[in-house]
């Protein structure tokens, strides 16, 4: 069997990377595996709940890049692996973990999924969601406050504070290591299509 | 039989769009017919030469529009077309003309093709290919002090003078219109895969 065809989904906060994802994962159904980026931020237990919730989580060294590269590799070389389960909430890693199949396709998407270069080296196709930063803002203003219970004030304080900047510095650059971009996101039907047929010809190699 | 598969190519000068189009219609074969926009240069016959080498030859209103226009349109409804041939050392435009057959994928690049929006709602696909200023003058200087004759003074002064300006004001706008953005034109196997898969994937329905 051939190597999985394996996609890199980038893009910032708000972007439409989640619907690009679901959009691809359903088109190619059962041949799929995905691992989230936002799956493999670091434990936090081991500080107080105080110090968790001000630990910046918009910078690299918020994730286990070594477990995430490790899973890819796994997945890659056609083994399952147990992909861990973060807790929002309490910013720490659940006993919970999901099992992932191998696949003929492995998508991994997050806002730095390209800017680790062991990670861009296992990727076949590195995609750049680009979405106006005024309409992600909006974007995760209406979800944050409508199904995450935070007030307006917060994640304004919040995205200039952490979000904007790391953005600015450490995502919005990533964009050079893309091999297409994509405008807009998951609304994009044209783009999605086009991924959906060049995923589909790799499968029938 | 549906309706042909129409892309758009733009980009800057220097970017590679060239390289694109040659690569996607060598994969597609007889089934497409490639217009680029710069055959349709209007003709300045009727102005002394010295007036001629004077216009601006990156504003959108260099180009006779209405024929690109109607071509494309012949095209998509299975008809044939003359396309005309602009001669860039006379400005204007000669007698020859190319006889244009219509076929199941229609290609048509040029700087300014996303510009018109009577030109965007003919097109299935919106492409801008995207290489970084600095490389395009690189490609642009190389290319006319080595086949065009041309002094270093003269393209850096037509650089600076209007193909920049030009560039900002018209071309690199155009890039909020794409579908798909690709970084670095004809050299981006991956992109350049990606756009295969989808026109034959349009094509074998």
């Amino acid at each position: 069997m051939a190597d999985p065809f394996t996609i890199g989904i980038a893009g910032g906060t708000g972007s439409g990377k989640s619907t690009v994802v679901r959009r691809l994962s359903d088109a190619v159904g059962d041949y799929v595996a995905v691992l989230e980026m936002d799956a493999y931020y670091k434990d936090q237990s081991n500080m107080p709940f105080e110090e968790r919730v001000k630990v910046n989580y918009d910078h690299p060294f918020a994730f286990d890049m070594d477990l995430f590269i490790n899973h890819v590799k796994q997945l890659k070389q056609g083994k399952a692996i147990d992909k861990p389960f973060y807790s929002f909430s309490e910013h720490t890693r659940t006993v919970k973990t999901t099992r992932v199949n191998p696949a003929g396709v492995v998508i991994v998407d997050g806002i730095l999924v390209l800017e680790d270069e062991r990670v861009r080296a296992l990727l076949d196709m590195k995609v750049y969601v680009d979405t106006d930063d005024d309409v992600r803002f909006i974007r995760r203003l209406v979800r944050d406050t409508r199904d995450r219970g935070r007030t307006m004030e917060s994640v304004i304080r919040q995205w200039l504070d952490t979000v904007r900047p790391m953005h600015i510095q450490f995502v919005e650059p990533t964009k050079k290591y893309a091999d297409v971009i994509v405008p807009e996101g998951g609304f994009n039907d044209v783009a999605i299509d086009m991924l959906i047929a060049s995923i589909r010809t790799r499968i029938a190699r």
